[in-house]
């Protein structure tokens, strides 16, 4: 290992992307559930369209347009905007069956590594989510997936969305940590320069189908990150 | 199983007493670690008499006199006193002994059942904690002592210390999900009645020896708890 982690106590991780392959996951869902309720439906067109309300609608919450609520409310709000853009009026699906689609953000499937690679950094690290999702959202990930956490942190325990610094900064100090005790595990360059800018220490992990085949964005790290790894697997050699 | 359970989708423990034995553990490293500064020291003593100031530190947040602070803060300033109830000026201590004793409660050891029953419980239920402690002592005693927790809940999350009502509504919240959902675990009576008010169920397990061989308090179940346990697993036998 050519970086010092001597001083870093505890790993916190995106989750939508880094940990899970939302995509597929909410894609394969929403197949299986809306088809009969939307026309000609592209599943992996409304995933990406769903996904692309996440940002906007979290931001009302960062610029104080509304109070804190969690994603599982935004979510079910962006499923309605979305239902929507296809054409479809949302009051024509049974309540039960929105619901249902909704929680396809609690059944994300891992990326193939995430298990057996945060097996191993719980060795030697506290591990634990510092994610934009609710706690109940990453519980029912991590309890269906095995993601091994030790705590379930994240916007919700620290009333912020991130990037906002307090997202980032209330974790740490839950954790009882200094920033530099603490790195940002992400496969988004964005949440690093913010973590960064706090004095986390940072960990970029390429996942460059996150978003297809024909991802543009994240390919690379676009800072100095302190560690790049191919995935967690490759992160925890890099860190033995 | 007699009492239908159906409708419980959480399980929260207790944790002090209830899922580990504080007082053997604070004895023990009390006596490892203060011997040399407290003359004809009595661990067991010093470790009920740090404890005796729990409930008090925490009534003056509960009463709004200070704002909330998390229970590693309270500990800190409760061992100060405690050392000056044994005539033992704290000033003569060096601050990383002092620190390392407060750190003896991160390294509760759990009851014998309690790693083995929480992981059978965990099949079916969802389990964490909903204890005092803040997260990261929750944490640390998990991690050390193997107890597989879903996630880390409690005072800190929801920012107000038993039984003040917000710290269990708020747990359920943060759970999505309704009072009878959820099932408070305790080994002490008025921990049960605190949530059982609030439309929890209640589980009473038996710690007879939470106090030492001469306890008198909590040997037995004081309310129509809806069940009662001898320890986890027959905590998990009842409820398969």
């Amino acid at each position: 290992m050519t970086v010092d982690f001597q001083r870093v106590e505890a790993l916190v991780f995106d989750m939508f992307g880094t940990v899970v392959d939302w995509r597929q996951s909410v894609a394969a869902e929403v197949a299986a559930r809306l088809a009969d309720y939307v026309p000609a439906l592209d599943a992996h067109d409304f995933a990406d369209r769903w996904r692309a309300e996440y940002q906007p609608s979290m931001e009302r919450v960062r610029r104080g347009d509304r109070p804190f609520v969690r994603l599982d409310v935004l979510h079910r709000e962006n499923l309605i905007t979305v239902l929507e853009q296809f054409g479809t009026d949302p009051d024509s699906i049974p309540e039960h069956v929105l619901n249902q689609v909704n929680l396809a953000w609690h059944r994300l499937d891992p990326w193939p590594d995430a298990v057996a690679g945060l097996t191993r950094l719980k060795d030697r690290f506290i591990i634990a989510p510092l994610s934009n999702a609710n706690v109940r959202l990453a519980l029912d990930v991590a309890k269906r997936a095995g993601l091994p956490w030790d705590a379930v942190l994240g916007a919700e325990v620290a009333g912020a969305y991130k990037p906002d610094p307090a997202a980032y900064l209330n974790t740490v100090e839950i954790l009882g940590l200094e920033p530099p005790q603490v790195a940002m595990v992400a496969a988004h360059n964005g949440d690093l320069e913010a973590a960064g800018e706090l004095g986390l220490r940072t960990v970029f992990v390429r996942r460059p189908t996150e978003h297809g085949p024909d991802q543009t964005s994240d390919l690379d790290p676009s800072g100095t990150w302190d560690v790049v790894a191919e995935d967690f697997e490759d992160l925890a050699d890099q860190l033995d």
